[in-house]
This record gives C-alpha cells, sequence and structure tokens, in this order.
C-alpha cells in the first residue's frame, strides 16, 4: 500500500504533524500532545499495512538490505512523515555505506566480521545501529535537554552549557554497547519466536561494539542543575526525539533506568562525542544516553527530556518488550508482567573466525578469534574454546586478549590444537569477575522474544588436517588433478583407489567372516 | 547441454546401442559387451554435462519433482538412450502419480505420510522408489532369467517355469525394504556430505515401505536348476537390466549377497507378485530381487541375470557406493576399502505424526503416530518415545503396534502426556528382538555418505496446552477477535494485558528491589 492521503480535516496531511521547534528536523513532539496522538490513532485505523514478514520460518534473503521495513514506513507515510523515512536512509548512506543493512527502516545494520574483530574500539562507521524509528536530524545549537518530573528544579539546558567543563564534569568512558538481539539469528533458526510490528532483527554475531564515550555523568548533571532528585524518585526515564509506534499508536521513543544506576558515578552518561568525534547523527547527535553494561535499548538517542519518576517507565520499549519470557510463556500466555525487563546484560561470546560451516584445509592447529562480553560492571575474566562441542576447553592466554575495561569487551584469539578431521564443532564460552558464564546450548535460553541469546556460540567447520599422510596424499592428488577441494560436496571425477589396491585390503579384511 | 550428437563413426546415435534382445525394451547389454562399453565411454568424454546440484548447502525447492536429474538424463541421451528417460517418466505418471517425486530421474519417489502409516502393508502405488536408473520395459513372455558362475549347471529359466510351482515351491513373505538413504535430510542439514553423480536423494522418512511378495527363494532355485553352487561360491552377483553411470563408464546395475544370507531359506526371493498384483514396471516388472532385512539396493530389479562368485562383486553399487564411513572420513581421506559395504539395516524409526514445527493445540495429550523397523532378521520389541528431547521415554503398548513380522516393519501409535508448553522437542527410539537400540543424535551417526540416519528421530513442536487457564484465556480472547492463533509469529494486535493488572503485578513484583 502507498498512504497517500492528501488532508485530515482539510488539512493537508504534510502540515498535520509538523515540526515543533525551529532547527529540530525529523522531530515531532507526541508524548505532550495527547490530540496528537489520537488523531495519528485515528489515520492509522483507517489504513491496511504491509504484514510483518514470516522471515523466521525461512532462510533470509541474501540481499543487503536484507530486510525492508515496509510496514514501518508505510506508517510513517500514513502519517506525513515521509521525510523521516528518507532522511534516516540518506544518513545510513553517509555514515554508514559498508555495513551488513540488516533492515532498511527503522535503520538495523551490523557490523562485518572484519571490522568487529579490527580492535578493542570499533571505528564510529562500522558500529552496529539498531534504530526504533527514524533519523532525527537536529541543529546543536537549536537542542536543548529538559529535565523534569521528581526533581527540585526541573531545567533546560542547552548544548553549549552542557559541554561547559567549569558547569558539569566530563567523563571519557570505553563502554561496549550490545543489542539484546545478538546472536538472535541462532534463536530462530531452532525455533521461531515472537514477531514483531518492528520487525525483530535476525541479529548475527555483530550487534556489537565498543567506543569511548566523552559526556557528563548524569548523576552530577541532576545534582548540579537541578538539585538532585526529590526522595520518591527511584527511575530516570529518557524520552528521545524520535518516532515509534505500537499496536495503533504513536509515541516518542522513551525506556527508564534506575536513580540506583544513575548514581553509579559513571556508569550513565549523557554523551555527545564518539571515538573523539562528534556523534554520528544516527547514533544519536547532538545527545544520547550511554548506559554502561545495560542493554542498548536504555541508551536514548536523541536525547531530549529526562523525567524523574517513582516506578519504571511504562512506555513499550521499557514495559511491553525487551522482556526475557521463561521457555514456558509465548503467544498463548504472554504477558507483559510475565516476563522480566532485560537491564543489565550477561556474560556472553561470539567465535568470529573461522565461520560457520567453513572448510578448514590445517596441519593440526586452527586460529579462531572473537569477542567476549558481560555487563552490569562484570568484565571478562577468561575465554574458553572447545574442539569437540564442549567436552574439552583450552583456554585463551591472557596475552592474547585485550585489556580489561569495566564496561567493555575484550577481544581475544587462540591457536586451537585440532586433530580430528571431518565435521567439527567448535564452541566458546566466558567467565566473568563474578564468575558467571554462559549456558550450554540455544535451547538451554530459548526465550519467545528471542532475546539474550548468551549460550555457548558454536560453529561447524570441516577439518582437513593436512598432517595426516592419507589426506595429504589426497590434496596432492587433487592438486595434480587441477581441481579445487572446494566445494566439498563434488564428488572428485576419478577413481579413489585402484582394484589392485582395494583387492589388496579386502582379501584381509573381508566384509563377511570366513567361518 | 542437449546431447544431439547425430553419428558415431557414420552410425546414427540411436542405433549405437540396438535394443538387445525382442521384448526387451530400454534394456542394453553392457556387461557382456566391452567394446559397447568403450564406446560409450568415449562418447561421454566427448561431453560437458550440467553440474552436480549443491542441494546439501541449501533448502530443498518445494517443487514435485524436487530435484531434476539434468546430468542423468544428458548422460542417457548423449547415448541415444532418451527412450529410456521418456519412458521412465511416463511410468512414474501411470504406476506412481501422487508420491513426493523427489528426483524425476532416475525417479526416487517418496510415500506422502497419510499414506506411510494407512496400514502395515503399504499399496503399491504408495511404495517408495529408488531407481539408479531408467525402467526397463520387458515382456514377460521374453523374459528369461540366467544363472551362471560358480555353479555345476548354469541355466537360462523363463518366467513360465519359474512361476511353475511343481518346478520350485513358492513363498509369500512380508518384507520391509528401505533405502540406506532414508532420512538422510537430518544428516544433511546438519552437516554436508559427499555429493554424487546420482544426486543423493534428499529422503524424509518415507524412503521405507512394506509389501508381501510372492516368488521362489533364490535357494530353491539354485539347487533345483543348477544343481546348487560350487563350493568356491561364497556370493551371488545380480544383474538389473538398467544402464548405470560411473565416472565415464556404462554399466548394467550390480550388487551382489553373500551366498550364505541366499541359504537361510526364505531370506532371498525371486519375487514376480506384490501385494497380490503383478509387479509394478517402476518396482522391476517382470522379475526382481528381494533380499530380506537388507539395505535395499541389494534388491535388483528387472534382475535377468545372476552370477555364482567367489568374492563380493566389483561392481560400484557394492564396491564403491553405500558405503558406511567413520566420522573423520571424508573427500580428504575417503577410498572404497575404508568405508563398510551396508548390507543388513539397523534398528531405526520415524515419528511421521505429528510434522516438525507443528504449532499443537491439545488438552495435556498428544497423539504419535509412526513406524519401526529392524533388519537383519530381527524386529522390533519396543517403541519408546520421549516428550522432552530424550530425558523421560514412554513405552508405546503392544496393543497400539503392528504385529511382528521377522522381516518387516511395525507400525505404532500412542498418546502422549504432555504438560509443558512451547517449543518441545518430541523424539522416538526402538529397541529391536536383540536388544539394539539407536544412536542418540544425528551427530553420533554422521557419515561422509550420509547412510543409514538411525539415529532417534526428533521433531520440534510448539505446544498449547489449553489445559492451563492462562492458555485457555488468551484462546478465548483469539477467538473472540475472530483471529487465528496460526502463524505462530504473527504478533496480535492488541494489548496483551491492561496497565492496571500490570501495575497491581509489578508493584507486588517489582523488578529492581527496594533496598
Amino acid at each position: 500500500m502507498a498512504a497517500t492521503t492528501e488532508t485530515y480535516n482539510d488539512i493537508p496531511l504534510d502540515q498535520l504533524f509538523p515540526q515543533d521547534k525551529l532547527g529540530w528536523r525529523g522531530y515531532v513532539e507526541w508524548e505532550d500532545r495527547p490530540e496528537r496522538k489520537r488523531i495519528a490513532s485515528e489515520i492509522l485505523k483507517t489504513k491496511k499495512f504491509t504484514p510483518i514478514p514470516e522471515f523466521q520460518f525461512v532462510p533470509l534473503p541474501k540481499t543487503n538490505p536484507i530486510l525492508v521495513g515496509h510496514r514501518w514506513k508505510e506508517y510513517h507515510e500514513a502519517l506525513g512523515l515521509k521525510n523521516i523515512v528518507d532522511f534516516s536512509w540518506e544518513t545510513v548512506q553517509k555514515e554508514k555505506p559498508g555495513m551488513i543493512h540488516l533492515l532498511d527502516f527503522p535503520y538495523n545494520g551490523e557490523t562485518p566480521r572484519p571490522e568487529l574483530v579490527s580492535g578493542k574500539i570499533t571505528d564510529n562507521k562500522w558500529h552496529f545501529v539498531r534504530n526504533h524509528g527514524g533519523v532525527p536530524d537536529i541543529e546543536e545549537d537549536a537542542f536543548e535537554l529538559e529535565i523534569g518530573g521528581l526533581v527540585p528544579t526541573p531545567v533546560k539546558i542547552s548544548m553549549k552549557d552542557l559541554k561547559d567543563p567549569s558547569k558539569f564534569p566530563q567523563e571519557e568512558v570505553t563502554v561496549t554497547i550490545q543489542c539484546s538481539g545478538t546472536r538472535r539469528i541462532e534463536q530462530i533458526q531452532e525455533y521461531p519466536g515472537e514477531g514483531d510490528e518492528l520487525i525483530n532483527a535476525p541479529w548475527g554475531e555483530g550487534a556489537i561494539g565498543t567506543a569511548v564515550y566523552r559526556g557528563v555523568p548524569l548523576k552530577k548533571v541532576l545534582k548540579r542543575a537541578c538539585g538532585g532528585v526529590l526522595p520518591e524518585c527511584k527511575h530516570l526515564e529518557f524520552v528521545g526525539a524520535d518516532t515509534y509506534f505500537k499496536k495503533g499508536n504513536v509515541l516518542n521513543y522513551a525506556v527508564s533506568v534506575p536513580y540506583r544506576k544513575v548514581r553509579a558515578n559513571e556508569e550513565v552518561l549523557l554523551a555527545w562525542e564518539m571515538n573523539g568525534k562528534p556523534l554520528p547523527k544516527i547514533h544519536g547527535f547532538p545527545l544520547r544516553a550511554v548506559v554502561t553494561g545495560y542493554i542498548g535499548a536504555r541508551s536514548t538517542k536523541w536525547l531530549y527530556k529526562i523525567n524523574a519518576i517513582a516506578e519504571p517507565s511504562l512506555a513499550p520499549v521499557q514495559a511491553q518488550e525487551y522482556l526475557y519470557f521463561t521457555q514456558q510463556i509465548g503467544k498463548q500466555n504472554a504477558k507483559y508482567s510475565n516476563g522480566f525487563s532485560i537491564q543489565n546484560m550477561p556474560v556472553s561470546s561470539a567465535i568470529i573466525f573461522p565461520t560457520d560451516k567453513q572448510v578448514i584445509i590445517h596441519d593440526g592447529k586452527i586460529a579462531l578469534q572473537g569477542w567476549s562480553y558481560s555487563g552490569g560492571g562484570n568484565w571478562v575474566e577468561r575465554v574458553e574454546v572447545s574442539n569437540d562441542g564442549g567436552h574439552v576447553w583450552y583456554a585463551v592466554d591472557q596475552d592474547n586478549m585485550t585489556e580489561k575495561h569495566y564496561h567493555a569487551w575484550r577481544l581475544w584469539k587462540i591457536e586451537l590444537p585440532v586433530d580430528a578431521e571431518g565435521w567439527l564443532e567448535f564452541c566458546v564460552r566466558s567467565w566473568d569477575s563474578s564468575n558467571n558464564t554462559e549456558p550450554t546450548f540455544v535451547r538451554s535460553a530459548w526465550n519467545w522474544d528471542l532475546h539474550v541469546t548468551s549460550s555457548c556460540h558454536r560453529i561447524k567447520i570441516y577439518s582437513v588436517n593436512k598432517s595426516k599422510p592419507a589426506t595429504a596424499a589426497r590434496l596432492a592428488e587433487i592438486e595434480a588433478k587441477g581441481v579445487s577441494f572446494n566445494p566439498l560436496t563434488m564428488p572428485l571425477e576419478w577413481s579413489l583407489e585402484s582394484v589392485e589396491d582395494y583387492l589388496k585390503y579386502m582379501r584381509k579384511h573381508p566384509r563377511e567372516p570366513l567361518n
């Protein structure tokens, strides 16, 4: 469908929800405007939208973008907000051209493998992106952050003031941000789960990245600008300038984090700089929250409003999504209260090289590389890999791991001894600073919303050990014939053994007993 | 490519390899004609053929026929034998129209699920077919069986004589024939293996079937017609009238079975009747071997020649295919002597209903149906199913299994108690009369040639237990809204819980501790 209703009550559609503030393009205020929300819902009710793709039952197309967000685009178009869709993709092309584009709108992009493990800091142009709406286009000079609710003094702060070190002390923190959907594809492949209006991105191992963020701790801003918070304040709600949709309603993106988390000094940052550069637009320019150790969804981008509140936000992203259900909860009985809200991320890891199903010709050792991470203020102490599906584990040497940070991953590499040939299952697990480790199988941690695939990451590789004489002989034969070992399943066109050799062996070891 | 070479040494191609005997259409004698073989090889060398499909790395197309045997058709066409290809498909259309056509040529057809478990005897039109070449079209009156080699008296026997009960005593035997590729798809999905010129059919659970065969035991024919066998005879080679290809050579289909097997009374039958009717052409009319308890490949169709031999046949189907390799053998080191030839089939089973990935709404019990079989003269004593991936097993009541036969499967059904909801793994295993049971996982028995997938058959089902109040309430809600529970991943469009209920619960059980 193409939503081209031209007017609503004689108002041209593209003027119905206008830009609210000068210099804040692509931002519509919904939360303070109940009448707008009502009209938007009414318009959405009159439309039909492209169904949500059932991609969870079929392999993903080998396209880039892999999935197209027809439905979400149509939501925007139905409200005269097509400019948001267009600007979002323009920004992708400009800021993130080389990503694996999982979903074109809202933009979800995964870091390609080589860039994922090239160093402990992910370059801004390769850091993963998981957006929930379009990309607002806000001028820094026009921007202001509003803090209200259960604070002694509600305030509005310009970027100029926020960045003034004489007003607020600045911090630089190395932070890994991870989408709770990282490695979701493993859950999807084993057992499909909930679909969503906003397609649950079929993430591989690259919905995680690490950057040095500069900003001011929210704790300090609350203290210095608002006089702290009132005793009833137990949570801080973050509202983003992006437009979000949920079951026929239109909202601004909103989540919350406990005040206790905010109080812990540098653990919640209001950040404007990423790896020494201004935040890219797609990462929240001019201001975002960076909530260390938490699910990425809390690190609100285009953060323009903070509400001090008594209870966790009732906004859908906080109360109705990113829930972790027990295995027996699903479409037949899921409620918002019978899953728990994902906040701190647990310990998890991934093998990035080699890749799943790779045929590896080696001489008894295979090099592995990957990442390991734990949230919640834990860091990774130990990484172990297995060449036999998890029976025997080899620890990675600390010299082959990047340094520890309180809030960041560690990249690692190891040469794994591999004697066996044929299909092998390699896996990795990590132990964090609180001795947490990972569930054994995807099944151990499958959940209806397909979040937090933190089970031991497993890949299958086909091992060809050329230190074995029979294999060396076959490889030489293959080389002499001028053909390639790959594709693995392509049969060799010559006889694998002479009749003489065959009979010699079989007469020594006949198939049937002699008596 | 389309092989349209018109002549070879001025002989029109379609006269180069003529019908050898009147009334034997689609049969070419290769084994007694080395010069023919040489010419055929020479012609094949001059051609390019469609590559073997790499279907093992991708899902199968949802077509019927699922795979097209381009390469094998081209082999025939290159030798002026297109009539064999055409007659084969005509026969499929006539005798097997309703099958799951896995491969159109050589014809490989699987029994659809309902027909697979409709009764202990598989109707002729539903019995699986695994052919290695085209279907010869031989007139019964023109047919004769030749027995030679290490026998006191080589003979040729007409069908009329063979069917004369005063000459040879007849037997009726209930026999399950199984392709060693049954359930190969499970191996393919986990780990791809060897490709072959003759595509390794991606069989599901339906490459097995049971029929009552009438014929004469080969033992009796040897004794009465040939005066037994010479002392050096340890094997009987069976040659079929179909044309076979292997690495540039052309042959008649041939395999062998030990004389010890033949001696065991009714265990090797020369059969002309299947379930009280003449053998269908596609099943070997006018005469086939039926080798009880063995891999189907030994039950040679269109059997026109039997050679008494001292050692197992060196024909490729016997010596180079249907080999069972150890897990570390593959393209890098496979030889013909380092796999063992599959003869007797081990105990195995399959769940036919429900089907993999089915969403099942039930009230605490789910009905299962399937088959269990053991070869080698064993029969199935016990069938067990599990609702939890193989931790707890429930035995099938003997009253819910079809009767025992020495050489046939047992069909079974059970009502399995199922309390849990969500994705569950059901599995089945059987115990045979020698106390053999099945390997636990596909991985336990994976092999390069992807034969004998006898590991516990596992399916995933999504359990919705409507005896649970929360589930009953949700189902009622779904019904009231007039929508369907399926597709499972399609989200429900309404709120799953009122804000009041949510807050009531969350205030009683808050996400964060109070202190």
